[in-house]
């Protein structure tokens, strides 16, 4: 029998989660939930339903997995636990400093129910966390350096959005190569925010704003640009559309250490990740962790996990025997 | 308190876990068995007994995890068995074909004990099983690549000193650059074995051999070297000791796939090893996932267990509060 999928939330991520699905032969596509008008809601899969959210405690039988696919800022602290005391559910929550927060309120829904919950599942938080917990785990005596990008920031292209004269934005982080070739040749580098990564601006200008004040108080901005070489660029809003709509993201992880009696060797673990679609990417992690979501319950767990607390195997439909037998 | 660790067999891999635990917080070596004389054995740690083999047995209530540092050719399938009914216990058993079979024999006598045991553990198998697990688990519309190198190959360095004529001599595999650039590009291409590696050999020649022939019988020789481009150098056993007694080795797993309504995304994840010393590095494997078969029997767990089927958190000496805070 099928992993019977639910969405939560049809956007960007919603989407990405209905196309995974369709590319895993052990699940299929129960139903999809929105807070808009469901008749105004527009998805690829035929004769699947879409339905009110508010109906979803109804379809507790016949969803084994709630893919949660709201925004962490203020949908996810909420929707994530009310999901999890009906359905298994997993979220790609990515508030780092509110994730003890946010697993504690999904962890008590979810043992109360008798539901797994997996949170913060996606690249980062997600694959790169595992990286750096590997990393770490096996090269104790060392450093990790996550690097992000070339990508667009959603936070930062926001934060240029709201500066007076500005009409619309993208912001894109830039890892610095040269940092990447010191981190890669084990020399365990002490790098600052400026030699980590430059941040590039294309922005489009209000009628009448004054580009040089605009520039000025983009770079200066504290938190977002003050510590970083920053490269404001004016561009058209047509030209902002053309150039600049695509969804490429990645980065890299590393984990440099030094094992030997003299610590004389050097080791460097990389990890890294060049994507087209940032959004299909990550909804291609989750879909992967709602299989052991479900696998996990199937076996009598319940409560809150991370991709931290999930053996590998559980990602994969291939059985153990398979895995041992062909991907060891 | 401490996890005590044992080691069985005092090589190269034994002492890189000596060194490798000695990094560890949480762990202590308790004693190291060997078969050879345990007074011609000489070991870094003082106040550390070396002992018998065969008095390994008296020390079931004294060693929290026995890791197991034999071959696999001739030494795993017998001894970790063996102690895998007395203690928790973690190999490096390579020989890939031979895994379910291993698995199976080393299933029954941990069961039998109530024990963990860990096979196939360091880096391929181990962490390049990892990569190419989650990686397929995510994009199941795509393709795996693994790329060994460069380094020294033990067994093709074995067949070289099978030829007649050769004295020694070193094999060293090396990924071909250009293969891992296409791959890097996300074009999915085919390669076949030519494309990804070439074989570079430094000889030294029995006095009077013939170098012509020798090199001819080396390059032509099925299964190790005729499918591929092999580079023959003749040196002097000198040069030999001087300038290839390193054990710096490494690799890459990449696993490249589309998502989209049409496939119109590419995405490429890499993840690659660059190590000074391969027997370090395997025994840095061996000392996290040590902790893990601690944590799995202490819990109730017992059964033969890959890296494929252990949490990752497991494997740090962080609580889950302390990774989900820092580290996810």
């Amino acid at each position: 029998m099928s992993i019977r999928i639910g969405i939560a939330g049809y956007g960007n991520l919603g989407k990405g989660v209905e196309i995974a699905v369709k590319e895993a032969p052990d699940m299929e596509l129960a139903a999809v939930f929105t807070r808009r008008d469901p008749s105004s809601v527009k998805i690829l899969s035929e004769n699947v339903p879409v339905l009110p959210a508010d109906e979803a405690g109804s379809w507790a039988d016949k969803i084994d997995v709630m893919i949660v696919c709201g925004g962490s800022a203020t949908d996810l602290p909420v929707q994530t636990p009310h999901y999890a005391s009906m359905f298994n559910v997993i979220d790609s929550f990515d508030t780092h400093a509110r994730i003890p927060e946010h697993f504690a309120n999904v962890d008590e829904a979810a043992k109360k129910a008798g539901k797994v919950a997996v949170i913060s599942c996606g690249w980062d938080p997600g694959m790169f966390s595992l990286a750096r917990v590997y990393g770490s785990a096996i090269l104790p005596d060392g450093n990790d350096y996550t690097f992000w990008g070339k990508g667009v920031s959603q936070g930062h292209s926001d934060a240029l959005r709201r500066v007076k004269g500005v009409k619309n934005a993208k912001q894109y982080t830039i890892p610095v190569e040269s940092a990447l070739e010191a981190v890669r040749s084990g020399s365990q580098p002490e790098l600052t925010t400026r030699q980590k990564h430059t941040r590039e601006c294309f922005v489009v200008l209000e009628d009448g704003a004054d580009p040089a004040a605009v520039e000025k108080e983009i770079v200066e901005m504290p938190n977002y640009f003050s510590d970083y070489d920053t490269t404001v660029h004016f561009i058209s809003e047509e030209e902002l559309i053309r150039d600049h709509s695509g969804m490429a993201h990645g980065g890299f992880v590393f984990r440099s250490g030094r094992t030997g009696v003299n610590k004389e060797h050097s080791h460097v673990i990389e990890y890294s990740l060049k994507l087209d679609s940032n959004p299909e990417f990550t909804t291609s992690v989750l879909v992967a962790f709602a299989r052991a979501a479900y696998r996990m319950q199937s076996e009598g767990g319940c409560g809150c996990k991370t991709v931290l607390d999930i053996p590998p195997a559980y990602l994969s439909p291939l059985s153990g025997e398979e895995l041992r037998a062909h991907m060891l």
